[in-house]
Parts: C-alpha cells; sequence; structure tokens
C-alpha cells in the first residue's frame, strides 16, 4: 500500500479550515465525492453496527428550509455538499439481526457462525438499564465518521466546514427521520472555499501540544 | 497543496481494520507519531474549545492496570501507543477566557477584539440548562479526534484499534482525571499488526452504500 510523508499529512490538516464562505458555482468531482461517500461507509463502528445513516441533501428547497434552522449560516445552502449525520435512537434485536445477515452474506458463512457474537452484542446493547446510552453510544460513531470524512476530505484537497450548529428538532422534521429510528446529530457541508473568504487566512489557534497530550 | 489520488484514499481505509494483534516489538518512528499526535491537536472543535485531553500511557505498569478494566484485551499493554481520550465534565468561564487568550496570544490582537466571540461562546455554553449537555458535547468532539485520528493513522500506513469497550469510572480512577475537570471517553491503541493476526485478512463487513448514504 501506498502511504503519504508525515509533512504531506500536515500540510493538509493545516490547510483545511472550517470553510465560511464556499463556492457555489464549483462542483466535487464525481470520482472525489464517491470516495468521500465511500470512506463514511467504511468508518469502524463499535460491534461494526454502523448505527446511523448519512443524508447528502441535494434539494435546494430542502437545503433552504434547513438553512432557516442554522442560524441562517450560508453553507447549508452554498456548499457544493450538505451532509446530515444521523444516529440511531434506540437498538433492537433486529439491528443485531441485520448486521448477522450482512456478515454472512460478506463472508459467506452460515448465519450461525456468529451466534456467540450475536449473543456479546445483545449483551452489550440490549441488557436493562443499556437503553438510555444508546443513543449517545450511537451519536459517538456519527462523530468518528465526521472526524474520518473531515480528514479525508482535506487529504483530497475539499474544503469542509463541520456544523454543530442547527435544531435538531427541526431538522428531524423536515427530515422526517424519527419514523425510521434516526435522529440528526451533526452535519458538514463540503465544497471549495470562495477567493473571498477571509477566514481562510487567519492563523488557525490551538493549544500547545504540551496541553493537550500528555504523556502518562 | 499536494492532494492524494481517491484511489490512495480508499486503498489505505480498506488496508485498515480494527487490529487485534500488534507487533509488541515495533516501534511508530519518532517523526510518524508527532504527526499523529499533531493531527489530535489540529482537530476543529465546536467553537474551537478543544475541550479534551489526549492521555498517551507510556508507563506499562499504568498500561497493565488499565487493561485489568478493559476486557484484558491485549492492544491495551501490547501496540506501541495506547492513547486515551478524555473529555471536559464541565464548562466554565475560565475555559472560555482560556481560548479568548490564546485567540489573542496566536493572532497578535487584543483580547478585546474577541468580545463578540466571547458573549456568543457564553451564552451556548453558560446558559442555564445547557449544563447538562457540556458532557455530552465535549465527548463528541473527542470522537472527532477519534476519527481525524483513524484516517490519519491509515494514510500513514499505522495500525490502529478504537477501543470503546473498558470501565470510564475506572479508568477515571487510574488515570487521576476528575481532579482537573475530565473523564475517559474512548481509547485507541496504534502501532503495527503482527504477522499473525488472522483479523488482518477477513472481509470487512459494511452495509451498502445505498443503504448507509441517502440522497434527500
Amino acid at each position: 500500500m501506498n502511504t503519504i510523508a508525515p509533512a504531506q499529512l500536515l500540510s493538509s490538516l493545516n490547510w483545511r479550515y472550517a470553510t465560511k464562505v464556499f463556492d457555489p458555482a464549483r462542483a466535487i468531482p464525481v470520482e472525489t465525492w464517491a470516495a468521500l461517500e465511500e470512506t463514511l461507509v467504511l468508518t469502524p463502528t463499535s460491534f461494526g453496527l454502523q448505527p446511523y445513516r448519512f443524508l447528502d441533501i441535494r434539494t435546494p428547497a430542502v437545503r433552504a428550509k434547513l438553512r432557516e434552522h442554522a442560524w441562517g449560516q450560508a453553507q447549508v445552502t452554498d456548499a457544493a455538499h450538505y451532509v446530515v449525520f444521523t444516529a440511531r435512537t434506540e437498538m433492537t434485536e433486529a439491528d443485531i439481526d441485520h448486521l448477522i445477515a450482512r456478515i454472512a452474506e460478506v463472508r459467506s458463512q452460515p448465519r450461525e457462525a456468529s451466534q456467540g457474537y450475536r449473543e456479546m452484542m445483545a449483551g452489550a446493547l440490549l441488557a436493562s438499564g443499556r437503553k438510555a446510552h444508546l443513543p449517545a453510544w450511537a451519536a459517538h460513531q456519527a462523530y468518528i465518521a465526521l472526524g474520518e470524512l473531515l480528514t479525508a476530505a482535506a487529504i483530497l484537497g475539499v474544503d469542509a466546514c463541520p456544523m454543530e450548529g442547527f435544531d435538531r428538532a427541526k431538522f428531524d422534521e423536515i427530515l422526517d427521520t424519527q419514523k425510521d429510528g434516526y435522529t440528526c446529530v451533526v452535519s458538514a457541508a463540503l465544497g471549495y472555499r470562495a477567493a473571498g473568504d477571509k477566514y481562510a487566512t487567519i492563523k488557525k489557534v490551538r493549544y500547545p501540544k504540551a496541553e493537550l497530550v500528555k504523556v502518562v
């Protein structure tokens, strides 16, 4: 496998910033977007359960409605893509069986071969007392996907802006996510920065490494 | 800035897997590890508040103790690095002032220049009713860092295993995180796979893209 030099990674991560003004005329090439979608799909999750869905909002009227409930932020309508990350609000036996079926399909093995794994997941997720923690657990997996996507976009030279500032209840209503047992947790706009975005050139602010990374 | 081809990104993401058996004799080169630490530092966060700390556990005795409370998983002791992600348990005026001071320092501007930003953050984080949501909010930022780290590791050719399966209360106790207002939320082992890890070659299981990514 080809790898990149550490300096190239850092150059990409320093190039990225939370893009405020996107060029609304510039699309993401099809092959690049396909790789970013695949990055979302390949996200590692707890037990491999993938308790999320990613909504690629392409309908301009829907984008306009969402923007109203996201402090009017222009990225929602102007970026080439606007992705809403939704996570499961509960987990049931059916979710676990769905994964077991998929394992059997992908690995060409009988479902029974995953019986032990099935019981381990059921114990961890369906035990009484766990129910209240599941929405947070599912949201965490969606945030792993967000982190993966942001890094992947940077090394492909795609601009992005992670966005938490929106009314989740309103987003759920507009996107009708609850009917399938999902709720909106975070979002990201992706595309290319407009030439005039002043945030592109101001210095990135991070705490010193010694403050954030502690050797124990 | 140099970018990589979409195919190379996907090759790296397909190469990675949740490594079960690490080669305990193989260290991560200094420059590579420094880039991974810097990846953590460069993580984008809500308002730029960076409400986390990353603990790079190097002391073998501490690793051994943590392993006891992580289902005995060998990655905790055998990987070249074992990082515990901790997140703030509350947010105070002091957290906000700390960021304002850092912005002033990095951008060589007076603190007063960020007064509007300070008020926006205070309104979003310190308003009554927000307090109960802050631990979850802080944990989300740590999960973005985890996603960034996993992708960065893959493209640098470093193996990793994200690990949620540990006793958080025990980890907090062993690492004495609460005294500074942090709590352990997730962890990751990083290093290089051992030649015999059977999980390296079994097929990755993900749902089809059409099931996970919905166009709206």
